[in-house]
């Protein structure tokens, strides 16, 4: 390249990643004397926490992702490239990418976060499609709304059941949300659009292998998630293994449910960075790194986020939620700052300030510890954390004022169904050759 | 379908299309002794003259579209079916749909709007794309942003200035905003975020095959609005023509403009409309109607819109603009509701209320007849009078805080590229085997 900002003094710190882990570790690098490389596949970060609000169109795409050129542009010794990386030289210290140019680096942070996983099962995946990116959220909303339209002029009632039944599988954070958003838009935010359905129709379950919501929560704010959301109209199913999910619905234990909407929330796998690193992976795809966040035998490469294993000080896994990673980043660009100046590393401690989950409108549970809250405070807690952490005083804006907007009206703003509609009305793919008799 | 809205006794009006026309023909006959079908092969009404800024990043699409259901909650008369209409037997007065049931009616309104045309050159579609729905102006979003990401990274000064050379063809005032919003992007919003390109290489050429932008103007407003879009750095090309599109750029005339981004604004042809009546159509594929907006020798059927050939009262032929579209759609209305009570059917007459197209920040023109406005005033008319006329509260609230914050800022929020980015990478669909000699 012409204009490299690579010079031989400068050490050249590369980042795979604009997540919150390797935002943070961008963040951390802004002020030294290091050249850095951001590379994302995506032109936008995303605030991941709030994208199940654009599956059920509170949100729109852009409310919740803000260019990553935008985020950092102040920072003068940061380039963003976009671009997929395919590949990790350690020997050279370089990674490939996909414009066909290696480029070599002196540190390298690896933040490439994590898929949701079917667990080996990846045949489910059409039938129920989870939500990591903005692709994933508006083919949700499109599948979501799409069933309500055809239910409003389906015939059958059997089959106008199964498309007014929503199947979300996993009962952790991401469940629970998806569940009880997708139970207010369709029992009230549209309950006047509809002549034919009456949308208390709609049938929310919510199905959790393990025998409480909210495993990573207080037993106490478990019951209460339960409680909450089943006043919200949806059936949670407790200790119930999926068996099989295809276009009818889903099969938990014996049970079938005829439903033609499933969301998958029940399981991430991480990302090849395990694989470039000729590393073996943790069960769940992950990097066992060290306290100081370095992978095993590579003094030069931090693995961060959802795609790294770390304990925390109990000797649990960390969980992968967004202070982790930010943690994590922060605390890598501290590291290679204090590394270049001879100092040593520090192993890595999180600090867990509390954790929070929203079931719907005034309703969520926090634990700070020793504290816990449920009902009207949590869920306006949970409210600032989230306007609180999203990037740039915009998207703070936007948000705020959607969720004013929606909690006043009891609507949902942003119900577009995009892309063509006939791939999901098979029907209309065939133009009819000749009229048949009126049968209306 | 088990649950008729269709009863015998009340006149079943079928709409065909919710754009501005049959939004409001079912909106005049919200109150009406009818039952009225709106059918839509989208589940939004689609705010066209925002979608420039939808394809430069300014809006997010939910915020210039409404759910059709919404806007109708209230008229119970109203049904809302998501269909695509593939014909009309107007011997037995029904209209096939795509879900496979004839829909008969008494009186049918065919309001389906017109797409771009390439005047029979539609091998330049890939190369040069137009902007009519949501993914149109999403995919040239995604062009324009992309091409910016690309020339980041070129090392190329020849295909780095390609990347950022973009040519709007057609002096319209699609062409106008979309000239006047790619050089506000390139060259001011995103000035500081990119690092070996600065924006000001970017290139802006507006091609128009007349001698003055917006034809439809007064002659002294056209020139004015050339003068503005100069000032925003826009090269205008007047008197050229096209001769051909492809990948690596537009040829004008004998001239060859090396440009990755080619956008078309130069023309429309309408619906197929007058093909399922079966009646020949004028060179741009509109129906001729009569003064009353009526299908020729088709006493039922109302064509409206920018699928309507009509002529105003100057003899000229009325131009493919919303108000048109409204007020004949609101024409309709009452003539179904005199005809329905024996009374007879008005003849259609166009009430131009004025001519508005922006170019930029503070630039517009405004055109009352006697009075004409340019600059400051003329934009600030034509953001209330955008505002003013945007479907729904919210959309008006959103609309308005986005460009409040544009201004104040200089920025444009929704810089979002959406779709997998590898398409636009071709290098990046070949995963490397090998690592190649490092050469940065």
């Amino acid at each position: 390249m012409d204009q490299p900002v690579t010079s031989l003094q400068r050490p050249h710190v590369v980042i795979v990643g604009a997540g919150f882990g390797g935002l943070a570790t961008a963040q951390g690098l802004g002020n030294a004397d290091v050249d850095v490389t951001l590379i994302d596949k995506r032109n936008h970060h995303l605030f991941q926490p709030l994208l199940y609000q654009v599956a059920t169109a509170g949100l729109s795409p852009a409310d919740i992702a803000a260019p990553i050129r935008g985020i950092l542009k102040r920072n003068a010794n940061t380039r963003v490239v976009l671009d997929r990386v395919y590949g990790v030289d350690t020997e050279h210290k370089r990674i490939i990418l996909g414009d066909g140019e290696p480029m070599s680096y002196d540190w390298l942070v690896l933040a490439t976060g994590a898929r949701h996983s079917y667990f080996g099962r990846d045949d489910w995946a059409p039938f129920a499609p989870g939500i990591k990116t903005i692709e994933d959220a508006t083919a949700v909303r499109r599948k979501v709304l799409m069933a309500m339209e055809r239910a409003e002029t389906e015939a059958d009632p059997d089959k106008r059941q199964a498309l007014l039944t929503f199947v979300i599988i996993g009962g952790g954070p991401t469940g629970v949300e998806m569940a009880g958003a997708i139970a207010e838009l369709a029992r009230q935010s549209v309950s006047k659009d509809f002549r034919s359905i009456t949308p208390r129709c709609a049938k929310v379950i919510l199905v959790e292998g393990g025998d409480r919501l909210l495993a990573s929560f207080p037993e106490a704010l478990s019951a209460k998630a339960k409680t909450a959301i089943e006043q919200l109209g949806v059936d949670v199913w407790l200790g119930q293994q999926v068996v099989s999910v295809d276009k009818m619905g889903v099969m938990v234990g014996e049970k079938f449910i005829a439903a033609s909407t499933a969301i998958w929330a029940a399981g991430v796998q991480a990302s090849r960075a395990a694989e470039w690193l000729g590393i073996t992976p943790d069960r769940a795809g992950r990097v066992p790194v060290g306290c100081d966040l370095r992978a095993p035998n590579e003094s030069a490469v931090f693995v961060i986020g959802d795609t790294a294993a770390c304990s925390g000080a109990n000797g649990k896994p960390l969980p992968g939620v967004a202070p982790v990673a930010k943690q994590q980043g922060m605390h890598v660009a501290n590291s290679i700052i204090a590394a270049i100046k001879g100092r040593s590393i520090e192993p890595f401690q999180y600090r867990n300030y509390g954790n929070l989950a929203t079931i719907g409108r005034n309703r969520a549970v926090a634990d700070f510890g020793r504290i816990q809250v449920s009902g009207h405070l949590a869920w306006l807690l949970w409210c600032v954390a989230h306007i609180w952490f999203l990037s740039g005083y915009r998207n703070r804006f936007v948000v705020g004022a959607n969720w004013l907007w929606n909690y006043l009206t009891y609507t949902r703003g942003a119900r577009l169904i995009t892309g063509e509609v006939s791939p999901d009305l098979p029907a209309t793919l065939v133009p009819r050759p000749a009229l048949r008799p009126l049968n209306i």
